[in-house]
């Protein structure tokens, strides 16, 4: 019973063929065709801070650090940096202190995983927590779709929550779950970014925090916070994370470092402090979290780490000096975006836009544009094409049909000039559209 | 119907609880309990050829060597690694030339990954292809476990094949091919480490390795090999690996730098040039696999792969001579290695030890010695306790029950003196056991 297959589909993961489009695929596809258009359509972050030059110095600063912390000589803990390291990270007792210093997260170096970004921590925990027969994740939707093709390819059910002005919707959260009960169903992982979301920009406010953590305990799920953003904010006083106002132990938090530094350290941390029955005894979950990274990278880079460490030294264990002129930045970037709005798009001359509205938001690297019309995958062509600019059509970000009036501007990665420009192609291209749809 | 949950082991993959026994938590248990123990159970390379110190130099050059290439200045150059950057890689092009010249493997950049190991090769290799429900992945017994626990715990099915002096059994390996397919199984991938295997230090001879490839046209399956040891071999005219000799692109090839350079870059490379018939038309395996690490780790750091980038540019694209003085190294600790067994095993003095014997490896960092008792977990204990030296019972790495009866001897990252002391309380353990036994 020989029969030679020939490589082919059926050589695949199904589930493969379940993925929405490669939106990101498409959007690096007409930045190549039109090199010459303004693009808000990437939320990566300034170049211009990354100072990619001082890592050596920060490695040296760190090894000095842990040299004297370890009363080894630097030579030794130099060629331990090459070797095999633990799978829960090295830098674990530095990062605790910055996350108390600067996030008002209070946990134990033991309860950090220092991960490859944010995207290999989700990896890390549904793999350690979910069932893929009985559980369900439910996301915040639109999101970042880093989790929600993850899951789905990994074959794990995944099901939508809407997500507004005041962060997921919690009494359709609460529904979706008593919907998934009823079909025996568990919700055991709730995805969410509180802090200035990906795409729509939107914080959640204090109250609706309070309360989803109230809700985790009631129906007995944890909360997986990713926050990439929450230090980009433009105003003081923006709201704890879900994280620091953990009483009960409910949330999981991934940090990324990818805004905060740079994105090619590739580094997150992921907060697990919770204890699990497991085999009889208590363990703690970041232990068995610790033991699924053996099996996804071994363990992070070391270098990278140590970077990281020399980082945290060197500035007494705060970003905050560091990144407050980034901050700055973009929120003249904000402030740039918004005036170039207003002044494309309101007033006696522009009476044509008055279907049109944006989003204000209140920190991190988007905003949200309304208009009179759909826009599909196609007006993004026509839009760089005629009009020199790349934008993000807000459906890209769901997991069911919505966002089709919607578009995402990033302003993270341009400079203010570009701004003014893109806005102006923009409403060209707007009214150009509007004048067609008439 | 609001019912509170306890975080407790229904909050678990249920499949974590099928995982074998985590041995090497225990083996680093064991050298935390015994810090007096000479320890050979560790296939960690030797610290002394990292020249970490180093990689600020390399990272330099591989700045300069892009501008050069690109035309672009350092400064800019150096920005854009700060960024994120292809799923792919940032440095196939340098790799595939180490490929050619080092391996006689001929791709195209496109056809290969930079990975954060070839621990995240293989998450991406079969999360791209396999399908829980019908496929299953042979895999050799015994094994290095990150490919079988990984596999298990992500929901797929695995199966051993028996593993040899010669390699992979290949007449085990057809009928477990034919058993799978009579229970309407495929069996889609065969992971094999055919280079001084881990744990058994054998080597596939070239007979074996053209079979294999012919079974796998034959049957339909590719290969997926594992290469972390290859260079270390201790004579000329070693064969080539499968993948330098895959006329019909059977072959997945993981070529692991961790060994080669140094652990904590966590770089491998993930070698795939097979096209696939997909939704219709004929696309790359790279291109898919690419799509799923995006979902993984996002790409691999910038920084790790400029210094391998600029440790290939600085040697002209090949490793050989940087590896010489490591290969010269660990061989004569082989040396010493046979030396201390003979001297303590054999001979008119030690005819107690008449039953014990060992392989003669040719390459890599591993050897296997079979005694006439069953070493189980606590005997590493008693070893440890009472005479001072730990070793790994070889049945850590079998999936099926196998190795009751032998141990591995890891030479890598001790010294010869230390391999002498070793021999020495390994042998009076063995003497012990074998006089209490009679």
């Amino acid at each position: 019973m020989i029969v030679p297959t020939p490589i082919d589909t059926l050589m695949l993961n199904p589930l493969l063929d379940t993925l929405a489009e490669d939106v990101m695929g498409f959007l690096n596809e007409i930045q190549l065709n039109y090199p010459q258009a303004l693009s808000l359509a990437s939320g990566r972050p300034d170049e211009n801070y990354f100072n990619i030059e001082e890592f050596p110095d920060y490695f040296g600063i760190y090894v000095d650090w842990l040299a004297t912390a370890s009363g080894q000589n630097p030579e030794k803990v130099r060629k331990s940096l090459g070797q095999y390291n633990r799978a829960k990270g090295i830098i674990n007792d530095l990062v605790v202190r910055y996350l108390a210093k600067d996030e008002q997260i209070k946990v134990a170096p033991e309860d950090t995983l220092i991960t490859v970004g944010t995207q290999e921590a989700m990896v890390i925990t549904i793999t350690t927590l979910c069932n893929r027969d009985n559980d369900v994740i439910l996301i915040e939707d639109p999101a970042y779709v880093g989790i929600s093709h993850l899951a789905i390819i990994a074959g794990y059910q995944v099901a939508p929550v809407p997500v507004g002005e005041q962060g997921i919707s919690l009494p359709k959260l609460e529904e979706k779950i008593l919907a998934c009960q009823a079909q025996g169903k568990t919700v055991k992982l709730v995805y969410v970014i509180p802090d200035y979301q990906n795409p729509t920009g939107n914080a959640m406010p204090i109250e609706n925090r309070r309360r989803l953590l109230q809700l985790a305990d009631t129906y007995g799920f944890l909360i997986l916070e990713d926050n990439a953003y929450g230090e980009f904010a433009y105003q003081a006083n923006s709201p704890l994370t879900l994280k620091a106002l953990d009483v009960n132990k409910r949330v999981i938090y991934l940090r990324s470092l990818s805004k905060t530094l740079y994105p090619s350290l590739r580094l997150g941390v992921l907060v697990a402090d919770q204890q699990i029955e497991h085999g009889g005894k208590l363990t703690a979950l970041s232990d068995l979290l610790a033991k699924t990274k053996g099996y996804i990278t071994v363990n992070t880079p070391s270098i990278t780490q140590a970077v990281f460490g020399g980082i945290l030294v060197k500035n007494n264990f705060s970003l905050k000096k560091i990144n407050a002129p980034k901050i700055a930045a973009i929120k003249a970037k904000r402030d740039q975006l918004l005036a170039s709005l207003n002044e494309n798009l309101t007033g006696e001359n522009n009476a044509w836009a008055r279907d049109i509205s944006w989003s204000t938001p209140q920190g991190g690297f988007f905003l949200t544009v309304s208009v009179p019309f759909t826009v599909a995958k196609e007006e993004v062509i026509i839009c760089a094409e005629n009009h020199g600019m790349i934008f993000t059509p807000m459906s890209f970000f769901y997991l069911s049909k919505g966002g089709g009036q919607q578009i995402r501007l990033a302003f993270s990665n341009v400079s203010k000039e570009e701004i003014k420009d893109a806005v102006h192609r923009l409403a060209s291209y707007f009214k150009t559209k509007i004048n067609l749809t008439k």
